[in-house]
């Protein structure tokens, strides 16, 4: 397939779409991102976006601009620079971003610098990896009379962000990228006096052939998870209490 | 084309999918969701589930198991008996509710009743409106340094509950079914010292034709919502600053 380039000097600059892949598994991308996806000429995604899901788009220029924390916070400007250019190369530009583009993803960067270009964006929500983990474990996130409010929250790497932020106080805890921190997390629940028989449930590489899920206790993820390597998302609460016997092995 | 029921007596259950329907557009299901729901014999949809969604699965018997909040409590019993009910007739089942399944929907009750009959169950995760509502505004839900935190909360309309449940302390708050319950979320919040001018996002119908977005300030919220008469969503906090004049008007 030839690659319908903007005409040099032609003036309008294409459409970025900002699309949620999902989890990982490429399935679990919505319809109309799918679309989107089969129809794009370049593709700029994250490192968290799977080979599987790439299938989905075998027409278009990849880039990837995949970035972990830890690395310098200067290519995210880098990766803003390359959208707009994109754009101007390109008439259907789509931006993946694992779990939903809207939460956790250093969007209102990317919209900023792309609507300061006078670029058309649309963004294409996709399933955040906490949903996608209350699916694989079949423990709603909520629960009548036990839990009626849910926590998304992450930690900050950033070196200017206080370390010792405020934890929600919400009925279920959310904490994404929570592999080193879980245990910090934990430490401050117990303080507060949380119980420490308080259902625990980490699940690392959600929705992959490699998703590995793992029931404790608050007072056992005090003691760390380091033998996790890939993305770890923590969940705490009395809405991840085992519904039965059988359950509770799995 | 004839569906293939379980034979009298042959005492092996069919499977029962929870699937997401998302916020409402056809296209926002998940490509693993649409191609269950093609597939499916029978379908027990919420009130929310969209016309043009039930078009996904035009082979499938539709039973419309709608509740709206104010409605007796008893209905969710009888929502488990029609779905056990369902496994033991029909192969493959699937409940199709409004956004994800996992989050305000009553899940637990339902994974619960169909493991005690031994159903074998799956869960497809669904776009939950407050995602969809974050890539319609164009306003994501964390910013870097301005917002880490996300809390999802409804009002509990159980005679049983505190009407006055503590309001989570995130940086981000959306308030789901939030059209009559905003005013009294708001008269709190100003009382806890967050600013009068503190920017909300209130949208209605999410995803769809009717979709309404008004953008208002906390004080203003206080006033209340009465002219929305479909379902509601309230975002609230810094996140949802207008980023540039032109887009404070849309």
């Amino acid at each position: 397939m030839s690659l319908e380039r903007n005409e040099p000097g032609s003036g309008k600059p294409g459409k970025v779409y900002l699309i949620g892949a999902g989890p990982g598994a490429a399935d679990l991308i919505t319809v109309r991102g799918a679309r989107i996806l089969a129809q794009a000429e370049v593709v700029l995604h994250d490192a968290l976006v799977t080979e599987d899901m790439l299938q989905l788009c075998p027409q278009a220029v990849k880039i990837s601009v995949g970035k972990r924390s830890g690395q310098r916070s200067t290519a995210q400007t880098h990766i803003n620079q390359q959208l707009v250019e994109c754009a101007a190369q390109y008439k259907l530009v789509v931006r993946l971003k694992g779990g939903d583009p809207m939460m956790f993803g250093r969007a209102d960067e990317e919209l900023r610098a792309l609507e300061e270009a006078g670029i058309e964006i649309e963004v294409v929500p996709g399933i955040t990896t906490a949903l996608a983990a209350a699916a694989a474990t079949k423990h709603p996130l909520t629960k009548r009379g036990i839990a009626r409010s849910v926590a998304f929250f992450t930690s900050s790497t950033a070196p200017n962000q206080p370390e010792q932020m405020a934890l929600p106080d919400c009925d279920t805890l959310v904490q994404y990228m929570g592999g080193k921190e879980a245990m910090a997390t934990a430490r401050r629940l117990l303080a507060q006096g949380r119980p420490p028989d308080l259902p625990v449930v980490v699940v690392e590489n959600c929705s992959r052939s490699n998703q590995c899920i793992m029931r404790l206790k608050l007072s056992e993820l005090e003691q760390g998870l380091s033998h996790f390597t890939g993305p770890v998302l923590v969940m705490i609460g009395e809405a991840f209490a085992a519904r039965n016997p059988t359950d509770a092995g799995t």
